[in-house]
């Protein structure tokens, strides 16, 4: 059991090493020679071409400049600075609804932790309970769980005050979820009334388009809309299955990569010709000359290229029936998005069509009938994951054995029979296996997300967060919790009577208390400061800048901004609401570390927000349904929990009371869900008609027709469409538009991502526009 | 334990009260005198006006005919004999799609029994050991359960084929439910889509339209359609709360009965004018001459419904804040009805009008917020009803006692001091307060669902029925099966592991079986045949007769057809599907007497469909996919029931196939609901465009604003309306119509519903212009 000197220790270990990573970061962000790892938002934005400071080629590596060390915490209001409007101008709305959530934690819990220290603090404190079972039992206790609710004697009239404290702290945070819904609902409302036009607003996605033995996939959609939209269609483009396309691009552009490389190395020493090897990553094969190999490699790509771009125009097997459909207006829009067109609902599915650069291609042409079996077996391989993810891990544990390596690799033998490095490996292998796992985790969850069939990136990210939070929740939380793996707890759990379930955990998290503590500190403050750091692109960038850098652009593309990355972030996030409500009631003593994890993870991502991270889509806080539904679901939990640690303290006429909290919580989430909820799915048409109306006002000559044209064209073929019929008119338009909808900002800013989806993983639409425009 | 022999002994005693229902409604429903009890449907429609036989007076009481008695059961195939098209054109598509569910049950049960009989029985019937325990443990059993599963020894392999089965039902019961739903939802499409013009296709109902201190609720509903849906509104009627108008038209009509029947018992002795009292139920108060008395209430009441009229029409309190908003095609109401109108998705909400006669006008002006609280204080206030509802039943039995009745009742006393009355009473009074209980729960029901704010009586019905079955499933089926009140089960279920559940249901189960056979033939053979000798309506029909009617227009007032109750008569029927479900493995010898049932009320109900019951309304058979997912939900539960008994039988190995099944039935429910659902809750655009289409090419002078204008007037105006403006161009459209659009059938049907519906209690908007067409 951990007393106060304990968790100060710990605390202090962890402050420590947090301090460390914050220094090192305000001397390393002040390097020129870094700028391009602590500020590449401002790069991809463009609105920086080189680090400020000019002078000698020292001065270029670094900051000489004493003066700005001694102002080395300046980040901090710097990052506090940017009003949110701005913000949203700068990062997107995605990000700014992002940073609301780590300031939901401050309201939910400074107000919490305020009313628990002043009420459940002193009713935990004046006891002795726990002294008392000292003195007779020699129970171990902590100073931790005298202010905790194991102090009150068990049958005390006290418990009343933690019930009591329990309406409090769910009213509240019951409120704070409601306002923070309404104000979240109120900001998207108005991005998607205010936005500059934006191809999505008029687009229509259709899947499942019936197959016709007569008319061609274009054909059919044509009629089809041309027949039951006759006002309001205007033009569609049909998705077309390029993703050998994209794979052989992709491969092109690393040949060339590599030919750079090695042009650049005989430049440097004229003396040698680099050698390489046909063999798999070189390192097998016939030796060749390496410049002629790459330039035959490219060459040859480049035809196949050519080759399979005429073949995915032309070839009806890589058309897909699906197709991109525009709209003459936003009303028009919206109401093909929200109705059913066929009177078989799997044929003819229209949803609304995401921004370009959230699309995920290869997802276009799942039909329905294979929709729903994905997402069964993912449903059933989601389950094995979480409940029997330890089973692989224990395999991979018992053959990575020393033995193992011996029988592999016999030529190590001499080096790991030295007892230092066996008891070593022996004692770091297995913690590797887990580790690698949960490493690779996001990436499966992500995997499993695509194989399900979701069409947007944006899409892909929420599932996988929602899976992730599951995982978490079972993995991380009751593990910890309860000791044994998380299949041996829901044999436990479906061997337990209904009521006891929630004793059991009821009983067992305030002796965790200590551990919660300890991980908060390490994850969340240590965690969070590394983030800042950004340890691993630093040194990517700096051996890439060494090894490969030749041109700017080379330098530009060295660059690794990285993204909010939703997926994982989120789901850690509601780790902490989870503890924070889990404990506000059984351990108040808990809620200080949350509210400082909350603070600094706000104030580091703010910083990261809008001076690293690229924002890869928009999907205008699309997730916040997400974030409240499982905020909801800790709250309940935190309920249930309470409940069964009642109970178990012979204060079973208190559940009455309690039952009535998750009811009410439920009641409240459904309140919540109608009447917001919907400003999240779907799109008002008054909304809609109003924006039209006012279009058509200011510019009654506007050819939506060929703004829209080429909207949704595959990425791949982005670049030589516009090419082929770059007549300037696009470009006029574009800029036409900035000027007419640009919502004024301090910085002339230039919209949009330079930098492409990590995840569609081809060159985004618009970088092209921006590079021609540039 | 009931051997075969006692079953044979219940089933001939239920055989032989079925029989003499059967045979005394053969021989009443030949006689003249009954013709309006047996076949009023045929009044109501207008194709009957008298007995069709003529002649001597007697043979017009009496059928003298000696023919028609030798074929008294003949009304079987001729019930049976109309086709499934020309019955919906009868009685609707809800009392067609209501028959189906009856064919499903022989769909589903008739292959199950076979297979059950040709493989389970002969796998349980050579067994020993119910024998062997006979002989050492002195148990007693059935010749029934020998048939049963509890006849194999635990541990045996043969268990394996009660697995392989439970695949092959659920297999076909899946199957079944697949093709039915797909069957109905095309029976549903073709309806909406073939049918003839109806208002309802062509109008939305708005409600929460948000207070305007400038303008009117009809002035700010145009200008919001006008502006959001300028190519396609047409017109609107805002709704009034008459409630109060329409209690005193009530009233009025009442008192002229009252009126008409004096001046009846003067006409006929006149020597003494009939008097009356003033108070409460003319039981107490001061005594008046009564034909004065009725006449100056029906005067006073004249006068205060023109006043209320008049308030109604002008006073801007009476103005609910919602409208009937009709468009100009079909297409304009599909996407309002579909769509969200405004910013705040809990205002201008829109969803489908239902047809004139199934609004529930009471309901029509509740606001968002009121809506929710109702949902939770009913979802409580049913849950309470459900477990706790012995509590008021106890109550009652133990006030109701001989005690209570002498203390308000002295002057019984000698009577119930009778040891044979005494008794009696003691005996009978405890059943009679449950029993009553039992007769108002579907009352309680309704008016829960009422409370709970829906729109149309259709969905006030559908819910009602949901929630009957679920008092049905803990109280007549879970109490059946383990002892004990619903409360104490609860109790005791969360106080069990959740494994332990399944398994005490499972093992109890197939000791029922006995008990749940005789249930069906009381409750299901008997009290269907009860069903068509209607006895209740047969008596206050003759009641009536002799007592109140005058002319033939009180003699068709004096007719109760009745309806088919969806909100009883459905969940009593998914029981026997629960019941057919849950034994076809465990007991196959139920599903005979499962069969017996589906076949006789499937005839029976045929038969009072076509000549009894009244159409109250017409929802296209919206309720289907209520239906199919409790047939889902008795799969589920028969499922997790066997894997409890398997387990109990030393065939844990058996549970993880088991668990498939449960797993597959619930996907295979999400795909029919994905694939079938959108039918019963959407209206694709193709189709609306297809009928828009086809009209304007039809009649292209239609003056719909016309035939809309007063389609969904309140009915307690729909009488003067039609009075005032009545110049013969609303009945011209309809004549019109009809020709138009009719389907062709042999009998000359005139449509539509004359008789008042039961529950929105005002007369149908259609009487009015049958009775004038006629």
């Amino acid at each position: 059991m951990a007393t106060f000197g304990d968790i100060g220790l710990a605390a202090g270990v962890n402050v420590l090493s947090a301090l460390i990573f914050l220094i090192a970061f305000a001397i390393l962000r002040l390097q020129p020679i870094n700028d391009r790892v602590y500020f590449p938002k401002w790069y991809l934005k463009g609105l920086r071409g080189s680090p400020a400071r000019s002078g000698a080629f020292v001065s270029k590596i670094v900051n000489l400049d004493w003066h700005s060390y001694i102002r080395f915490l300046n980040w901090v209001p710097e990052a506090l600075r940017m009003p949110e409007p701005e913000l949203i101008d700068h990062a997107g709305l995605d990000s700014a609804v992002y940073l609301r959530i780590y300031l939901l934690g401050l309201k939910i819990f400074v107000p919490v932790a305020l009313l628990a220290w002043a009420v459940l603090v002193p009713v935990n404190w004046t006891n002795n309970t726990l002294a008392k079972s000292q003195a007779t039992d020699n129970l171990q206790y902590s100073d931790i769980d005298k202010l905790s609710i194991s102090n009150i004697p068990i049958g005390s009239p006290r418990f009343w005050t933690h019930v009591v404290m329990a309406y409090a702290f769910t009213f509240w945070t019951c409120y704070a979820l409601g306002r923070e819904y309404e104000k979240v609902a109120t900001l998207r409302l108005h991005f998607l009334a205010s936005g500059r036009r934006r191809p999505d607003q008029f687009t229509v996605l259709v899947r499942n388009v019936p197959p016709d033995t007569d008319e061609s996939v274009a054909e059919s959609v044509e009629h089809f809309f041309l027949v039951n939209h006759p006002d309001h269609y205007l033009t569609h483009q049909v998705a077309v299955n390029a993703n050998k396309l994209a794979k052989l691009v992709k491969e092109k552009k690393s040949k060339e990569n590599w030919l750079d490389y090695y042009q650049l190395k005989y430049s440097r020493n004229q003396s040698k010709r680099p050698v390489t090897r046909t063999g798999f990553l070189g390192l097998w094969g016939e030796k060749v000359d390496a410049i002629d190999y790459q330039t035959a490699e490219v060459e040859r790509l480049s035809k196949e290229v050519a080759e399979e771009r005429e073949k995915v125009k032309t070839d009806p097997q890589c058309i897909m029936p699906a197709a991109f459909v525009s709209f003459r207006t936003r009303w028009g829009a919206a109401v093909c998005a929200q109705t059913q067109q066929s009177r078989n609902p799997t044929l003819w599915l229209t949803e609304w069509a995401t921004e370009p650069r959230d699309v995920y291609w290869n997802n276009l042409a799942i039909p329905y009938v294979s929709l729903t079996i994905r997402r069964l077996l993912i449903a059933v391989a989601f389950f094995f994951l979480t409940f029997f993810f330890m089973i692989p891990v224990t395999i991979v544990q018992s053959l990575a054995n020393i033995e193992g390596i011996e029988r592999t690799a016999p030529f190590l033998k001499p080096v790991i029979e030295i007892p230092f490095i066996k008891s070593l490996i022996q004692g770091v292998l297995p913690g590797i296996a887990l580790k690698i796992f949960l490493i690779v985790l996001p990436t499966i969850l992500m995997t499993m997300s695509k194989v399900e069939g979701f069409l947007a990136i944006s899409a892909l990210e929420r599932r996988s967060a929602l899976r992730y939070y599951y995982f978490n929740f079972v993995n991380v939380f009751l593990v910890s919790v309860i000791a044994g793996t998380a299949f041996q707890q829901l044999d436990s759990f479906l061997h337990q009577p209904a009521n006891e379930v929630p004793r059991t955990i009821g009983v067992a998290i305030p002796m965790k208390a200590t551990f919660f503590i300890t991980y908060v500190m390490v994850d969340g403050w240590a965690g969070v400061a590394g983030e800042i750091l950004r340890l691993k692109p630093l040194i990517i960038f700096h051996l890439k800048n060494f090894f490969l850098v030749k041109t700017e652009k080379d330098r530009e593309a060295a660059m690794d901004p990285g993204s909010i990355g939703f997926n994982t972030g989120e789901p850690q996030i509601q780790l902490y609401f989870l503890l924070g409500l889990v404990y506000a009631v059984v351990t108040p003593v808990f809620l200080p570390f949350i509210i400082v994890f909350f603070a600094l993870a706000y104030v580091v991502f703010r910083h990261q927000i809008i001076n690293v991270y690229n924002q890869e889509y928009e999907s205008a806080g699309a997730f916040w349904p997400d974030v409240h539904g499982r905020i909801i679901f800790a709250l309940v939990f935190s309920q249930i929990v309470l409940m069964g640690l009642l109970s178990s303290k012979g204060e079973a006429q208190s559940t009455p009371f309690l039952i009535a909290l998750p009811v009410l919580t439920i009641f409240f989430h459904r309140f919540c869900k109608g009447r917001y909820e919907p400003a999240f799915v779907k799109y008002p048409l008054q909304e809609a008609m109003m924006k039209d109306t006012l279009e058509r006002a200011r510019e009654p000559n506007l050819n939506l027709r060929g703004y829209l044209q080429h909207a949704y064209v595959h990425p791949v073929f982005k670049n030589d469409e516009d090419d082929d019929d770059d007549d300037g008119c696009e470009d006029d338009f574009n800029a036409k538009l900035d000027e007419n909808v640009q919502v004024p900002t301090k910085r002339q800013s230039r919209r949009g991502t330079p930098v492409p989806s990590r995840i569609s993983g081809e060159s985004s639409p618009e970088v092209v526009h921006d590079s021609q425009e540039s």
